[in-house]
């Protein structure tokens, strides 16, 4: 039972090391992985378009960013195989007759891809603005900064592609060196400004929702200069965004059958995600599943491989849920119950659009009613498209979904009814 | 640095023990409550309808059964105080018109008050069947099992009444002595039967809902002896209890302003949480929110002061969920979804009515399209009742209830649109 006074001496200077190693090592980790002190290795150009150069200094993340290149795994009800959506439903067809969509609408691939689909996309041709870069390419940080957006979207687009050779990349989301998360489109920008928020008071956790909001939002090309500017000045909910296209008197083309002025929805992500999802409201960010923290080794850092979560759902639900299977299982309830009342929601706006169609060919028809019925067609359908071009099939968050599927249903009943009152007869009647 | 050999076998021997003290707690505090080796203070009769008999073995649970008379505290959309349902939304006048339910409809109050406000409703008279007691007394198990439930529901109800005296109780869900929890309504054992499921194999944690479903189902009064029997032969969806109906060739009521045979729906508790809810699915039992664990000092068991979680959140979802104040405002936000989306469902319906009674005197009216108008009226309804009747506001189920009442308020338009054309005239249309 007896120790020598030097061996306890030593035992407690070991204890107090070996207690301080551990302390410093929790802390490492506990930092996000840019912010650790390793030296870069080169020194990064602001607004470095090149993703390879940043990647010098990042090679986990470059290496994760280059997957999504290859990485073309179709899910239950989206992913990154370029199916086409017209033919998984031909429904759409008629939804967005007279509109570019209704020729050409895939799946979307993964961030590397963007350059090469959008320049592949029937959509485009000679006459398209240059907007529609915005949210392709790490050279537009850049570009913005040159020759300011406004230039930027006036020029067209076969004329702006010749400055542009990257995809999305390392610069559409971080600041050089710093690596700090930052705003990039001055879109997005100048939305959070006219909702009186300062985007560079942000948490880090916020900015990993945020950032994803440089492009994962409905947006519109505003007047002759195509200025690419987001519709939330009242609210990024869809019923004041709906409003917001009234005040403003936007439409993006008009429906060929029904006569409606129509707005085509973009991929409203964000805007659904943040109206008080359960995830959202539990502090949850768009990184932390579609970017889940990953390991090499004693490295920790977020994946660039950016895709559905169900293609990684151990990394992905594992960060903060136990029963994968159970999790899965949930995702898969939700979204086939969205899917139906989504197809549900299709037929009934199709009905709407032959009904007003016939209507308008009735004989001494109301043409004030037929009007009414028009506007009814635009606010259901462009309700339903900001849950269809939503890329989630619900599960971003199921209520609101549900919620609005029913109000757009609703909306295209009520258009039909008008119509049938403008005609006078219910022999208009088409549809289910 | 020295110790004596006597002190440290002292000490050696105080750890263990206390190691062993701990362990033997800690065993016994995961046992459920009736398996706690006490010795009962009295022997229990089978069937004993006398709650207070219990009592005085299990001081704890009869104590908190007993706070459920006076506990009538109303939260946002439910709680136990007995407003009326038909003065807080005055459009439940029109759609059960011609029933009961249009006249006296008011929210339930807690287990001990079900005897007193069974015979208080206006909706009970000399002709109402016996079977109106099958969900109200501790003395039916014993009754059912002297007359028979075939016997039981012929009786008329003011003449059972004489035999019953006590209100829900112990011997409701418990066998007596052992405490099992057990399926008591015999109607609730045919209809698991029929689905080929025997109750008896079930783990407790599974019984901690299914006694549950002794009374908190949908139910109805078969044929001319008024057997007491669950429309779950197809299964428990609504739309299967709906299907079951429609072969059945059962109404509850004709609607007396659309003409249509309408279905009252009960309190689908049961079969809206086990339609694949996040919260069933997770393996969470009606007691674990509804009769949270409570400790008396060293004593563990279920409260029996049943009532809404939100009245006791801190223990209801406390037991799972650490951030009280985030989940109290999800069951906020999505019971407010829920409640608009219910509330426009209704309007829909009701303008489905007044158009159907309006073509119903259209000249030359088509009485086989209008058929199909009240068909389709009935279908909307029932499944609005399906979300109504239930008390959670959707909470129970957000997105099977929103799915609902999407099918609820598009089968309306349906009928709405079937009125119109028996008709031919969409001068017929009413309501909004």
């Amino acid at each position: 039972m007896k120790m020598s006074r030097t061996s306890l001496i030593l035992t407690v200077i070991i204890v107090i090391l070996a207690a301080a190693l551990i302390f410093m090592l929790v802390g490492y980790k506990n930092q996000p992985p840019q912010s650790r002190g390793t030296t870069p290795l080169i020194e990064i150009e602001s607004m470095e378009p090149d993703s390879s150069q940043w990647g010098i200094n990042f090679p986990n993340q470059y290496s994760t960013l280059q997957m999504t290149e290859s990485n073309n795994t179709r899910t239950a009800f989206g992913g990154s195989e370029p199916f086409s959506k017209l033919e998984a439903d031909p429904r759409l067809v008629t939804l967005f007759a007279g509109y570019p969509f209704s020729k050409d609408y895939n799946e979307e691939r993964g961030h590397l891809n963007s350059l090469t689909d959008v320049r592949a996309t029937k959509r485009v041709n000679e006459t398209t603005a240059g907007t529609c870069y915005s949210c392709k390419s790490s050279d537009n940080p850049r570009l913005w900064s040159e020759m300011g957006m406004a230039e930027y979207d006036k020029t067209l687009f076969m004329e702006l592609g010749k400055k542009i050779t990257h995809p999305i990349g390392c610069a559409n989301c971080h600041e050089a060196n710093t690596m700090r998360l930052i705003v990039t489109n001055p879109a997005l920008d100048e939305a959070l400004k006219a909702q009186g928020k300062d985007w560079t008071t942000f948490t880090r956790q916020e900015m990993r929702t945020v950032v994803c909001a440089n492009c994962h939002v409905e947006y519109y090309f505003k007047g002759e200069g195509k200025y690419l500017t987001f519709p939330w000045e009242i609210s990024t909910r869809i019923d004041d965004i709906a409003q917001y296209y009234i005040d403003e008197g936007f439409k993006d083309w008009d429906h060929p059958n029904s006569g409606a002025p129509m707005i085509k929805m973009q991929h409203p992500e964000f805007e659904m995600y943040t109206a008080d999802s359960t995830h959202y409201k539990a502090g949850v960010a768009c990184a932390d599943c579609h970017m889940p923290y990953t390991r090499d080794g004693a490295a920790k850092y977020s994946t660039h491989n950016v895709q559905s979560p169900l293609l990684n759902a151990e990394a992905a639900c594992g960060q903060c849920h136990t029963d994968i299977e159970y999790v899965t299982g949930r995702v898969s309830t939700i979204q086939e119950q969205v899917n139906r009342t989504m197809l549900t929601t299709e037929d009934v706006i199709i009905a709407a659009i032959k009904t007003i169609e016939a209507a308008a060919g009735a004989p001494d028809v109301n043409t004030a009613l037929l009007d009414e019925a028009r506007k009814l067609h635009r606010e259901a359908q462009l309700r339903w498209d900001f849950v269809s071009a939503e890329n989630s099939m619900g599960f971003h968050n199921p209520e609101e979904v549900l919620r609005i599927l029913f109000d757009a249903s609703e909306l295209a009943r009520q258009a039909q009814l008008k119509a049938i009152q403008a005609a006078g007869s219910p022999q208009v009647i088409q549809g289910q």
